[in-house]
């Protein structure tokens, strides 16, 4: 493990993206966007996506400094173009449009065409929060999640994002894929030479397998609720509203259609679907914020199953890693990050961050 | 097993409705809800509610003829005080209000106050679809899902339901509690005398159960998901954001606050929080109808796993069951709520329904 600076981690991310011809805002929008997700313990979404996202910028798949385009609107929704810019930039335009609809109608639900890979959902759904509104995110991602029944992947991961706030600095923040499990949990558990829980993964007959050896070369996650004795429709149902929300509505690439992301050369703009809705709060009952907390702290009140674990609301563990991130003013990250970033960094010509050993 | 005429049995539940005092209109809509429910072969939503409806209009907890209220409203959105009129009534008003505000600014999105028990999500979700919009409907329900890790219940199965439609006659068509199954399958595995799936039930201890005698007395139901290991926390997360739309943004009981629905006298309304969306797809990419067909014959055509048990679409099931039950022109009941029915009919001296064995 390695120590950086939060400010160096970020000054790295900005000088790469920069080098391959993105402007200092974009770079900066979509650094603050990555490491975000390294501070909240999301490394998935952190810094190990830059080399994805130079490279599309690279190979032309990604134009950093084009502008979103507003395709048609009414009152409270807007379709947009996000003509293939970095995911933080568009998904900025996006959520800010949502927000402003939403303050004069109500609500504001903004569906994209043409977009990248745009990081953590919750950061989207987050920023309507912080006007005292509900925020969704939503997006389409890579095939990885059959139907129930089914043999082959015609879903993505499909992650949701509902943020809302709460009176006495509460947060209620859900961020998840729509899988049961992201695929860098069977990962960890294939590393560790252990079984997977039955229900996370899929092999390529089509049966619900516990090795990780074989869920590694198939590749094919279930969806949330695992098999069908155990619901595991309903998580596919939802993948498939996310998609409806995204790729469907949206006109952009849908389901099966969706490219795997790679560091491939060549091949087509990723034109990802995403979905950003506002709602105002105040259009409604008087006290949200006041019920938001009380709710969220009766969970917290419930007598725990182990005495040892704590009931969490949704959002509490990410809100402790950044706390601590914070507070350090650094982000720690594994040593095959810390390779693969100065690697970056000399392909780029760019500064290396500097890393202390953890 | 018992077959009755489908109109003889909505005339039975609209009989038993106004015998009680409900208005023609009411009763009658109250009744269309729950014969589709039956013909849908949801029957835990259908005629096996009658009797807590009449139980609670009895009681003067519900108010079949009162009038909803606008409490306010904008462009997209209305906040509506349900009156404690039957749950149909309320649900009409609002969906249709959520339906014209989407006309006009592209999204309607309503909750609601003081409401009742208003059967399955999807008849509400599928009204915006037949006006060519994504609905979506929720609402709580009462406690009986806890928070991961912990012991006591804290949500209801807070069902969500959204429909879309599709050109070529397809629905998308998911209605689901989030919890991993509603507690009728619990009581089918007791009295078949089978164990549970892992992931459907709580013990009092807080553990997880297969015993079916054990959730039987617990009546603790796990989140879609299950345990923690297979990211039950995600479900809880979902019915939280159900409950969040519902009685956190209509001011109405919430969370743990909602009563137990039972037949007992006394007591107060129900109060319950609802929430109704419609989103005008015009306002987005043209052809949203055939890409929702498109996704939907794409999930179909996938090698099924068993290959005597092909891939379903969300609606599906509901659909063909449905299909069946108008070609017969025929509702069938387990005996158990044929008996019921006739005691019903008996006190309410109301004219029992024609059955015929099946």
């Amino acid at each position: 493990m390695g120590k950086v600076l939060t400010q160096d981690a970020q000054r790295f991310m900005v000088d790469c993206l920069k080098a391959v011809g993105a402007g200092k805002k974009p770079a900066l929008q979509q650094a603050e966007l990555l490491i975000e997700a390294d501070k909240m313990g999301h490394h998935s979404h952190g810094m190990n996506r830059l080399e994805l996202y130079v490279n599309d910028i690279k190979t032309g798949k990604c134009q950093p400094n084009n502008e979103c385009k507003i395709l048609k609107e009414s009152e409270a929704t807007a379709w947009v173009d996000a003509c293939n810019v970095l995911g933080a930039t568009s998904s900025h335009f996006c959520m800010d449009l949502a927000i402003k609809k939403a303050g004069k109608a109500g609500v504001g639900w903004v569906s994209s065409k043409g977009g990248n890979h745009n990081g953590i959902m919750g950061f989207w759904a987050r920023k309507a929060a912080k006007e005292g509104m509900i925020g969704m995110a939503f997006t389409n991602t890579s095939p990885l999640c059959p139907p129930t029944r089914g043999k082959q992947p015609v879903l993505g991961t499909n992650p949701l994002s509902v943020v809302a706030p709460g009176a006495q600095d509460e947060l209620f923040y859900l961020d998840m894929a729509t899988t049961a499990v992201a695929f860098g949990k069977i990962e960890i558990q294939r590393r560790k030479g252990k079984p997977l829980h039955p229900g996370w993964a899929q092999g390529t007959d089509g049966k619900i397998t516990v090795d990780p050896e074989e869920a590694s070369k198939a590749r094919i996650l279930l969806p949330l609720g695992g098999g069908e004795m155990t619901s595991g429709y309903k998580g596919f149902g939802l993948a498939a509203v996310v998609e409806l929300f995204c790729g469907v509505l949206a006109g952009s690439k849908y389901g099966h259609h969706v490219r795997t992301w790679s560091l491939a050369e060549g091949g087509e703009p990723a034109n990802l679907g995403q979905c950003f809705v506002a709602v105002n709060t105040s259009c409604f009952a008087p006290g949200f914020q006041d019920r938001v907390a009380a709710i969220m702290q009766h969970w917290r009140s419930i007598e725990p199953t182990e005495p040892c674990l704590r009931v969490k609301c949704p959002g509490d563990r990410e809100r402790r890693n950044k706390e601590e991130a914070e507070s350090k003013g650094t982000v720690t990250y594994l040593d095959s990050q810390i390779k693969s970033s100065a690697a970056l960094a000399k392909k780029l010509n760019v500064t290396p961050m500097q890393v202390t050993a953890e």
